[in-house]
């Protein structure tokens, strides 16, 4: 159980690409590979993926469920809505942390709460791409 | 303008006494030394502050608008309940990031309110003390 | 017209492993031998299927909408949230029965509210694994 | 502790005259009739009882908790306003199930709240008077 | 059936001795021989009954089901609270008007709410006692 | 001052013509006839008026408010939006009475809250068209 | 019964002078000219309206009752105020169509609920002074 | 950029189907053959979509956001839950419409809420099939 | 009037027995014995009673407005929902004192609002069955 | 452009007559002959009006836009319903201040919101009829 | 550990000047004279403090929690707003009793809401200054 | 009793430097220069105080309490927090005017309320620094 997850929400294959000015210019390619070094450098493994579909999602937790020690998701709209996220996530015994680009705690009124964040042990939002970063330092600090 | 301000709000003098399962073991002053370490190494310097007054907190956010290249702050239970402190920051125009020890999304409803994160750059909570050294590494980067 | 559909919702896979407290220690595919005896005895034959995606369950209802003579439903996580499996449920005129394992009306106030319960003829809670059984049997006199 | 208890709410001494559009045409002892089978099948006794008095039904409720093995209870409109019935359950330690004859949650906005939901193991609505009949189940199963 | 039931709920009884300033100052005595001489020169019987308890009045209801022409009730402090009166209610056939002495429209926020309202062909409020004379010549001019 | 003033609001220019089931088929015209022998019989006079404007009903109690006995209000859809309604009838000192044909607390939720019952002596509601003379039987009453 | 009404509400007198940001540059006599071909086109006579008072609407939605084949509002400010106009609107059997110019949907809260819709058959927003064709477009299909 | 995205969300595909009282008899077929006439006519192509998955909406809005000269979007069930096509919307800079076949403002609160809407140009409800080809003569003049 | 009224509401013959880790161990009969001691030191005589029936309340409360000089009431679980004994409360004149065992704040949301609050002069809660002493003193020393 | 618009809303005509404990004993002429003082002061002209209807108040804000340097509006009731007059103000480019002569958020829950504050530069209330001139005051600083 | 704190919040300085209708004509001092005679008799010594300042009380309450074996708070008006203060008392592990002079249930709206009361062990309201020596007495109870 | 108190709340020491968009370009200093020849003029004396501390604007309160004839306040972000100087200011028998220098009504909704309004006889919002000369013409008519 030497890998962690991270999970990609919703229109983050778009990173780089829309709305720079509240998502930034870094792709999510770019937040892989800076990722990547973080975990081999614990010895561990990375698993970094990224879906639209909340079902592939929720399979991807349900694997991260059995194989994971640590899970990072930034589940983009799906914050919001999905209790069925939630659901997979309370079924897991791993360390969870939250990720938003953005703050999104100065947008929208209906992105003020997050079902996520009913089960993550940690939530870091508006550090940019950095704060996958920062919660992979958090969650290798725990495993150490 | 190179230092940095750490601000912690009331009952954070208690850091470690009081119940441990929420808050951890680690003292204020643990917090101190692990964040001088990471400031000094980025070659800035640091003033770290706790106050139980809310007045206190403003007057030293005031003082970090002018001389300060960034801020940081665990405004405790004045998160939820003090325009008076997001005021004092709408007046600053450096970096800003709140940090809390525990997950407050995850604890009583009226936790879930900030008026500091109307104002704050980012968020970090959930991370235990090492939120702080999360929060300075997203500074350190940003002012970098 | 004489297939009988029971649908399961995401993270039903799970069953059995995950959150035995709450969800109990028999299986999905403890339930489904369960439910083929007493659809069997009643003449009738059973497709019983689990996804964890809301299209594919909105695709079996629509299935079910031309094939099927009752459906029972446990939409898990997508009971509180999708108004599209009660567009779906709404375009069937089959006798239509919800369960749910655990009482979720004890449960998170988000757990509260079901969409599906707009539309089912009978909603069945707290009653474990047994309720698809009780469904059934409701089910049963009312085709009988 | 071999009594079952049975009690019903106000107006249910009307089932079967009242609006049968949506409670149906049994009476309260059709449905009486068929409990006892279920019950004396399963070796056990049972006491059935109507009231229109809430104090009438909490002292029932207290009389259960002393000498009764389980607890089926079809509140009607008490449901939504009774926390005095809900406090009496409270203090019972025994399976306690809730029935409601039509699908309340169809039904107007006031009817979906339910106190006794707070405390009932499982709930049961819409399945007309055979609901009865599926909390029996449930019950003689658990208590085999 | 050519009885008309006037039904009064709780604290009635003391009407003329409490709260003079609100209630006036005549009995529900003399309330009922008003209301005899209006039912009598219409040819028809009057049962004027008071009860604090919830289930005499659903009672009385019930026995009006059967046997009345018309129902003219005022429930005091149930009209805010109690469905199971509204259920009963709603089990009859015959008309059915509410009256209050005050203008409950003009108190506290809590007297706003009426589920009798919910069935009531008629709302009489802020007329004194005199509101159950204009009840009874509604009532009567509808029989007519 | 002699003369009672019934105000009518807006769409009742169209009474027996709208909406029968709600409304019924008696003309304003029917209603002004009915009131007249009421007026006349108590030796008082009558001014019945309707507007589909705001402002000329507001007009007509200011009138009221200086030549009137007494004052009957249907404010129609005025009832539930106009404040500068019951600013003006809380500059009378007259005793006021609302009036709806319809049992307003019956139909739309919009329809429950009443600014003018914030100033109303009483309010008849759901008697039809007959509303208007119990209205005026009070008012007579209280001014005898 | 060959005319067409279309009505416009306050402020739209203004329209093409006032914040052509939101409202565009085109005059309500530029609307009149656009509708006039196509309903001319259609065989039909138009009757094209502006009043800034709500009286003069309901005046002419009464009329319109009488005399028109169809009727087209765009009630501005008083979409959300108004309760008069859909009482008004309510009366008449004719095909109803809303218009806005901008999407209210984006605007205020407050311009997101609307009494008109809860009566008319569509609703356009957000396309313009276009949005006028549009609905003509539609009704002289329905009508067709 | 000449090609225009028509995408249609669940339940769409049984168009003609189910509720014909409340969607019509038109199919899903019906409508792409006169959509394809208008944009033929004004020198453009059509992709046509339908799907149940929320997920598969959000890649084709992708595929719109590099190739689409303009979409249209009928969001079905997903026009109430789904902040994730918001998002997808949000990252598109080409024209977008919102259609309803039905009012969905005369229809269950819950349908009142668009999330679609606060990126919509413009909303088109309750037109029936005919609403799409409204939305296409809007788009076509934007785009001329 | 010498005498002081000690009401206790439903459940509360359960005392001692129910949930003891909420309300303690003592029985009422303990508390009555206690109190008696208060009452008779002060020269005055007791009225100790209890009722599952909220009717047997508000009969009691007539009685003890009549001979009452002063009335404590725990009205259990009727706290929260009975506008009928608040009603019959604001008919006495003596002083009211409302008492609860446990501190009914920290518990469901639904104990946080009392009508009983709404007329009595003070407020006792989580101080045990001693709350009752306390009031008892509280009373004696305002009749002194 | 020297003409200075102070418009008056609905009742402010029975100024100096009704209710004078909240509105006091001056009249509406009194605070003309005040305002004229100032204005002409200041080498401006004054144009005063009242109206108690909605449209009139439109209207005169229309010719206001045109044709005057700022304005002064106390629009009594409709500064809480009128959406139609903060359009009209929206459509204003001068400047526009709010005066309310007694306190309206010491009054009743209704009066606090405005809609002519989303507009208005300033807003004075509770400073009595002088609260015009204070309003005037303020206007003749910004215009000098 | 034998000291009792009792701490007194904002305003109470002025307790016997202000307001007397509200909170009588006793001094604190007054208070303190005699809750020290109770204290005294319990052999026990107190701390009795009064301060306006938020911070100051937190001050107490870390002091009390280290060397108090009980406490007493009137929070005043930080009752309904600290945050803070709440934090301070959970990091207590004394008995803690919260006192209101009067009964704040009755007073506005805003007031019936506590902070402390989620920690408080007991709450005692509209008891007059006699609410402190009733604390003592459960308090000195408590720790017999 | 020639003195009027002038309480300045926090932030309000960074007047004319922080964003000057929102508070101008005048400094306290120049606010004070300004009130004092008003103050002085009319044969009074000025106390000029700001404070970043709750408790010391309610220890000036208490202190104006018994040496002032009037008082204004810029509770500036305690407007919206602050019971604690409610209850100061309700101990106060002297005119108080709360004054803002933005029109708090335009910003943020937890701007929208103010606990000072409940108690201040006047109020005076978005007239910038001038809007204390306003508060003090005011102030010296009631006095004078």
């Amino acid at each position: 159980m030497k890998t962690v997850y991270i999970l990609n929400g919703p229109n983050l294959n778009l990173l780089g690409k829309r709305q720079p000015d509240i998502y930034g210019h870094e792709t999510l390619q770019d937040v892989e590979v800076a990722c990547s070094k973080l975990v081999e450098a614990a010895g561990l493994s990375l698993r970094f993926l990224q879906s639209n579909a909340e079902h592939q999602l929720i399979d991807w937790i349900h694997e991260a469920r059995e194989g994971a020690c640590g899970l990072i998701i930034n589940p983009a709209a799906y914050t919001h809505t999905s209790i069925a996220i939630l659901d997979a996530l309370n079924a897991c015994d791993i360390p969870v942390f939250e990720v938003h680009i953005s703050n999104v705690h100065k947008r929208e009124e209906f992105r003020h709460q997050s079902y996520v964040s009913m089960r993550a042990d940690g939530v870091i939002a508006g550090c940019g791409t950095q704060g996958y970063e920062l919660a992979l330092s958090r969650l290798i600090r725990l495993l150490g």
